[in-house]
């Protein structure tokens, strides 16, 4: 029986400007850690958070503690975790910081487990961090974190993930501006109701976008990048958002848009060579603005969490 | 140059539950065919109506003639068009009567015009009997009923069509039970904004859909069979709407459902012998419970409009 175990859970971008709520997709990095070892406790013990000062220790009000405690609560007594979380995502970012120590904390225990839980439970506890985290225990970025890849939530309830056919060319590239978003505010803004029409518009979209990936059609994929549900609302909160968006897409991006609810801007990218040059150009127009941020480029990730 | 040309276009299934306004699919059967000879009248003489008593041979009031007077207008002077259409598919009928007309008269006109027209052009052209016939100029079975398979009507502006992969087993059993529902009321009553859960729930469908057609993948296909905006406001047109579809998913159906506005009822099945089957228990209770219906049974066809 496997007593410690390490593994890396990816960041994740969700949304996907079309897919509210539903989409998401995995990066190879930045990545969270999370090592973690068996006891006979029957309690979770968060011992160390590594870069990252302002997430709590208690298990109770950490995303780690929370999945793990909920994985507890369906073996036998006495089974225990003493767990690191090593933050390669900053909190708050819009790339699925908690989502990924989720994914990482639900896998990892699997591992301790024997894996006796399936992937789609995995996802299911996973969500109870994300529940901890912003109110609503949404599964598109703790889906791609786990299970890798694009994912598509097919449905909440039950709980439905599809795996979607990747492309071998996607890139994605990062702006993380210095300054936060909470997803609670991010989703006040949306409007309860939308218009029937706006709503066809939408899932032409997610259907075109689906049609794209399978196919290989980059043009399709980028036409179906179009978000008229959330962006509108969002981009209020992100200075100079459609300039970045402007700049990618002039710069050769098949799309860009808000990560999640922000405030991450991403533009997803067809090959390394226009990753490096949309990067490059959003990072030039962030320094002439005087914004800080931070950045990174990525290809997307068949592999969700993994051992490390 | 070819003066004289006979095709036929088929009948389509549009919406598929979740698809409302983008997807559809042809049919093999049933088709109308439309036989067309170039004059140089610079008119369009539509000099008989087979199969059907109640359309107008007014060109103005008649979506053949309107396709082709839109088509007409786009070419030089003097050219004419002498059309006898037959009817194969009942007006009215949900299962696109109006929308194969179009697009037979669409894709006659095109080819005695030297095929000067293309694709998407057609399908812009047959969506003026849409206009006609419904009020709103809707593409979602004037672009299967021209392209054949499934498509997704990715946007409207611009017009963009996307042909869905084709699992190579689906089968559609037609009840069009013997009343009328007519288009403008179906639109009528449903609601104009749709909550923003119910809207993600429907695309989340739409994108279960087309990820379960390119994966050949018949249960992600029969989960997101599921309609949320439309179904829930028109079955009160249909009697028994309810008991033809549970009749039709208790026989192995992956899915049944209203067939555009209705009052067809579509049953999609896996396999010509389910279908069969289908067919046979859906038939036998329109008999118990005394309704007059007309049924077909026919593959989802790769073929959409085509000389006959």
């Amino acid at each position: 029986m496997i007593r410690k175990v390490r593994v890396k859970a990816p960041a994740t971008v969700s949304n996907l400007n079309c897919g509210f709520d539903v989409l998401g997709l995995a990066l190879r990095e930045p990545f969270d850690i999370i090592g973690m070892e068996l006891t006979d406790t029957g309690i979770v013990e968060i011992i160390d958070i590594k870069g990252c000062n302002n997430l709590s220790k208690d298990p109770a009000k950490n995303v780690v503690g929370v999945v793990l405690d909920a994985m507890l609560r369906k073996t036998e007594q006495k089974t225990g975790f003493r767990v690191i979380i090593e933050k390669g995502i900053n909190p708050g970012s819009g790339i699925g910081s908690s989502a990924a120590s989720s994914a990482g904390a639900a896998y990892a225990g699997n591992i301790l487990l024997d894996n006796r839980f399936s992937e789609i439970e995995l996802v299911s506890f996973a969500m109870e961090g994300e529940r901890l985290a912003s109110g609503s225990a949404h599964a598109d970025n703790v889906a791609p974190a786990l299970m890798g890849g694009i994912t598509l939530v097919r449905s909440y309830e039950p709980l439905e993930i599809v795996k979607v056919h990747i492309p071998p060319e996607l890139y994605c590239v990062i702006i993380h501006p210095d300054l936060e978003v909470k997803t609670s505010e991010a989703r006040n803004v949306l409007d309860k109701q939308v218009p029937l029409k706006t709503a066809v518009r939408q899932w032409g979209n997610v259907g075109g976008l689906i049609a794209g990936l399978y196919s290989e059609d980059y043009d399709l994929i980028s036409h179906s990048l179009t978000d008229y549900i959330a962006e509108p609302k969002r981009s209020a909160f992100i200075p100079h958002f459609y300039d970045l968006k402007a700049t990618a897409i002039n710069n050769g991006a098949l799309g860009a848009g808000i990560s999640g609810s922000g405030p991450s801007v991403f533009a997803l990218c067809r090959g390394e060579k226009n990753a490096l040059k949309v990067h490059k150009e959003l990072i030039s127009l962030m320094r002439s603005v005087k914004m800080g941020f931070k950045d990174y480029i990525s290809p997307v990730s068949k592999e969700g969490a993994a051992v490390y």
